[in-house]
């Protein structure tokens, strides 16, 4: 399903973006070439969702807006970057899928879709909320702190902020308690185990309603089993199963923006992350196609 | 548990065949080294299956029958060779396990199993139903097109045809519907998921009956997180222990041949798609000698 | 969490010991690169352990011992330098967390518990019952013998030894049986996919009471998917969320000693296995802590 | 220096075809993936050859004409492909560069280049020489049947064929001395390092003069220490900086075509191979460039 | 010949600095862990260097300083951190040896080490210039931009700045010739390989003279066959024997400082990368020794 | 090349002998694959040898004798059993190429060659002398023990004890002394490098003269780029094309025995190191066949 980038935006109604940026990781660098590997692997995938029923690309057009311009040395160029691209995309009315690169990028990310929507829910799957203070101390942006910097900048609505996956040793003790006040909505993996994906799915959408919903899929949410390729993998993780069910099950709600990120396929095997990261993103057009084909 | 290759057939109940054959992979060669590698990890492999409560060696007389003499470069020499091995084999009253390769070999191998049994039950554990007319437009034969062709064939019974774990993006909207047309039972990896290994292996059992079964393994209807090394891998598939329970779940059918596809050392790490490739085939053979030790 | 090895025994409660010895292994040699790999990726892991809501370094003095100073052409000579360098940390008043090596070094563990609590009952995650006669013919020691060895030597408390996640093919059809007899308990993996980690647990805590448990961990256990770099991989395991509610799940009991082995950095890949294995000790570290917390 | 595939031809003067193929391998297959992973290093190729004192796309109009639309289950069809791409480029005046695939590839482009220029000298770099009668026995195409298969058909000056690296163990005792009755000037591996890579540049000036110069490069020419990823390494080869300097020195000859072959990603690491192969093609290209630059 | 590290810098002479820094890299990121792996492999080492005749811990009281407290999102503040670093042992008498990271963290240390010993002669080993006035256009600071930087800052003595084995496409024609107007000498891949090691230590000493020199060892600047762990990997390059015995070859100028850059474990096999380079500074440490032992 | 192993030994000139022992290993475990996978890559191997213009196999006899039943728990009881394996061989009137295994392992077969040969010449191919007194202190038999225990026990003729490739740090300053009182004539990588390989080969001519000699070859002689599969690597070393030329140049000694050890796949990639390992031998058995035609 593969094709040529272009910045023509002319009926569009989905752009695919790149953000191949790793600067802002704490641990294991290389995530700069995820959006090049899962649209690599992305030759794999065809153009039939038979497990939601729709074939995308019948419903939707679809453009592989190529990558944002980032610069490695500077987080704040790339951020406005990040922001100006979907910015753009958003102007001529369509829906960013965003391939990464570390989490930081989902800040501007957020920001970006903040512009255009307003407060949005925010359906986050990681196995790290994400929420620190700071990660290098004194700097206030890298891939651990984008979800307290978004609530700082009054970017999400708190009301409807959930954090699937999360697990793992954290720096301190009151992590998760903090996190809470901040207002995300934590379900651990023990949760989420325990439930199961339909509870989880119910939960979600419960939760969102009508509002408008981002989608921000760290990979490292999956097991690293699955998901080896991956920066600070987490172990006891979810399935791939469970994390495809989880995403297919966001069918129905206000969808207005996706990103796949901490894909590193520097520690991947067999390629076997990135195709995992190209079929959730395949879900998500599907869902995009399944909104569109309702409306009519 | 390794042993030197023989064609010595007198008295033999089971003959391991390898088909080092990949020229009909639509992806990721390599399977011609599937037969060697999985060879090479049946080192780790010892007599007793505690599973299944018996010591195969002891009930049936196994030799290594060694590789069909392929030709890469000519699929319909080796597609005869293959048949040719086969009925070699069977007219000695031998059972035959076949180590592949790539899924094309179950064609030439259906067909020789059809001239000894007439039509034949399947079971088809794969991600993909292999029912395209054509992989490569305008030529028949490929490891995408082995059921139709076996269909179009007559080899099969199809009142008795079951895929098992299907997934994943399809070329063709109706994919699922014209293989249902063809006769093909579909058991996604959406249904296997809910209905659990046991109300599989029922459902394989009151399907299939007293028919001669044919059993046909694709190892890429395990999730590629256990089964990595494998050409066209297909995330959000089977565990292990589902599929060596569904194998092992088979036990009183009439069954009378196997193969175990699309094993591709080169994608693999650390041996483990080998070893539960190695590890099925030895799943089926202990379901070969409680046959014949029922028999008695 | 990492820290430079120490000897300084003082106010210790817990010493990480490492013990890089695999010259008592029979298929894949490398396990002596366990214990560094594994205190590298240590830096992963952060102080708070959330699901057993602890941060053991705030209620236990940690020290890493440093590694045994093994001999890898002589098993005597290295058993002993285990046994003298437990015993040295167990007459310090501390609690010994091993990270092996092979399974062998198990044995001169055992015996420097038993010097110190007598019988222990012993919680034994694996997938093989390491209770042969003999590994190599005529040679009593290897990692395959030795929990026969600990039993002859009357080390364990037979009313409460738990073998968990027990499966694969046996060199011996009544391999099991004699296990029994010699006083194991068995829960095969099949007897432990149906109980669930829960009953699991509930069955240890009735076997164990309030015996002193030790708890010997072989990473083999876990399903090759999850924990690919290990010696002697048997498909068909358990998932690591599994492994961490077991070991979670020890909570209240009285344990006195914990090892985990097999972990072969060669075979491994994204450092999956050694991130697992760390995982499992810091559960574990967790454990001591809530024990000492909750004597207070 | 990458840049979308086009089949416009107009005012080309050279077009880069891919031929993914590769059935026709008699061990390691897997060099279909030779041109993706050839375009995708050549992302870290600049424009300006300093070696050669050229900036090529300054003096030639390139394009990336995509791959021919192989089919691995028949070497015919896909023969005849390739002779019919390379044909409609050369009709269009353009010189083709060829990414391969195996060396069976060079056949169907020795057809298309004699068909345009005759008898054609060449300059066949390899570690074999491809001049068997039959690699599976009784079928005459495969990639170690190559060059014989050439000169049979009369498509080479046999005036003016050169083998150079030749070395390896050989099915044969009288393979060079039949490869010297067919025509072919055999440099051996030995010949070479003795030589020193000047003496073989003039060597292969004298012996080509003015004629029209094929040069067919087989990266299993280069040790495998430098080049890995290939099917059927041969210990003993020429490093990389000899090899840049032999294609360099061609500087002045009457070419009219090159492929580079048997490059096979899934036994490269670190890319290396694949970036030398981008290399060496970037530098015939230089050699285009000048040519042209000269003719001004 | 690893130790703990420590900032006592009490009495010390030579002082092991890592710089785990690698947001300036251009393709490949990853070298932050470049200096963790060096000192892992640095057990490989012992104490005697027989090609110097010298024990250099005999000579030399050593240290490892420990690492940079780099930050991945700031290079300005991580470059300010590095000069302080560098000042602060120098402050103490001692000599520093500093392993990378990128190319970018030379500049720092140039700074401080020209703030030591004023105007200093440079040995540049590498592939590529890093002379760039831009990587990331609009942006200063990167790996490729290095050593225009130290130049306009005059940090350099530009009668003494060598570039030893560059080689590669370049992206301006004219990159070769604005780096000697620059002030550096350039010795090209091709000029080294006719000189031969001996005439290029021969011309190093001739240049630097009794100047302090500064040797900055780019990785890359050896063949990616002996050097595959690299970012930006350049075929056709040194041996690793050639880059040992040119090292070696410094014995006797006036060194004052030393760091290996762009060491990359992620793309890596078997450590030989970070094996080369441990080696490296081991040849340095013991030319420090040399110049101790003589000035006794 | 491969063949079913036999230890019918009736007419054999020459056996193949694997030694999958690896516990006397001091750093990187795993040389016990080494036998396996030199038998596998050996299957790349055709019958003539075209450097030594001979075809083995038309000359001499050559069976696998299999492996040593070696037991990796005990080094005395291993040496015992290869000794008496190459005894076995030796009584049958047969020449024994060893295939390690670690190096500890020359010490039994310089054993068994000197109780048929009496004192022997040794031509020692190697990075590090293997002369210590002691590798793990107070433990007399390991990989770096071997020639000091041969030397002690009068198995060498010191008069022609050549080691060649010599290089790498040294845990004694007087390392090379010693070893040289021992009676070794130590020809270092840097001597071996100014000589050529020509040079060296007349001086082991000279050397040995008409003494019986025996070959052993560490394959850490070789440089890590040819070689990276092994334990010990020691960059700086000899080409793979060296390699070949010295043991080719050794035709026309008197050769009773060769070993090449210390090959470790699970550091290799691509088979690059175990292909060079099955040259080396296929060379030396050539010289074998070459010695018994020129008898006759």
């Amino acid at each position: 399903m593969r094709q040529a980038a272009t910045r023509d935006l002319e009926n569009v109604d989905v752009a695919i973006l790149g953000v191949p940026f790793d600067s802002a990781t704490s641990y294991r660098s290389g995530t700069r070439f995820g959006p090049r590997k899962i649209r690599e692997v992305s030759a794999m995938l065809w153009g039939s969702n038979q497990a939601l029923r729709v074939a995308p690309l019948e419903h939707v057009r679809v453009i592989d807006y190529g990558d944002v311009d980032v610069v490695p040395v500077d987080i704040h160029a790339t951020f406005e970057r990040i922001t100006h691209d979907v910015k753009t995309i958003h102007a001529a009315g369509a829906t960013v899928i965003t391939l990464g690169g570390d989490h930081s990028i989902t800040l501007p990310l957020l920001r970006a879709h903040h512009a255009r929507f307003g407060k949005i829910a925010v359906v986050h799957f990681d196995s790290h909320g994400d929420m620190w203070e700071y990660d290098f101390e004194g700097f206030r942006f890298s891939h651990g702190t984008t979800f307290r910097r978004a609530v700082q900048e009054n970017l999400l609505d708190t009301d409807a902020y959930l954090q699937i996956g999360i697990r793992g040793s954290t720096s301190d003790f009151d992590d998760y308690a903090r996190a809470t006040q901040l207002g995300a909505r934590i379900i651990t993996i023990r949760d989420a185990m325990k439930m199961g994906t339909e509870n989880i799915v119910e939960t979600i959408h419960q939760t969102t309603g009508k509002r408008p919903v981002y989608v921000s899929f760290d990979i490292d949410s999956v097991d690293p089993a699955y998901a080896p390729g991956t920066g600070t993998p987490e172990v006891g993780g979810f399935t791939s199963f469970q994390a495809l069910e989880m995403v297919r099950g966001l069918n129905g709600l206000t969808l207005v923006g996706f990103d796949i990120v901490e894909v590193n396929p520097s520690f991947d095997h067999s390629d076997i992350t990135s195709l995992l990261a190209a079929n959730l993103a395949f879900e998500f057009l599907s869902l995009l196609a399944l909104k569109k084909q309702n409306r009519k």
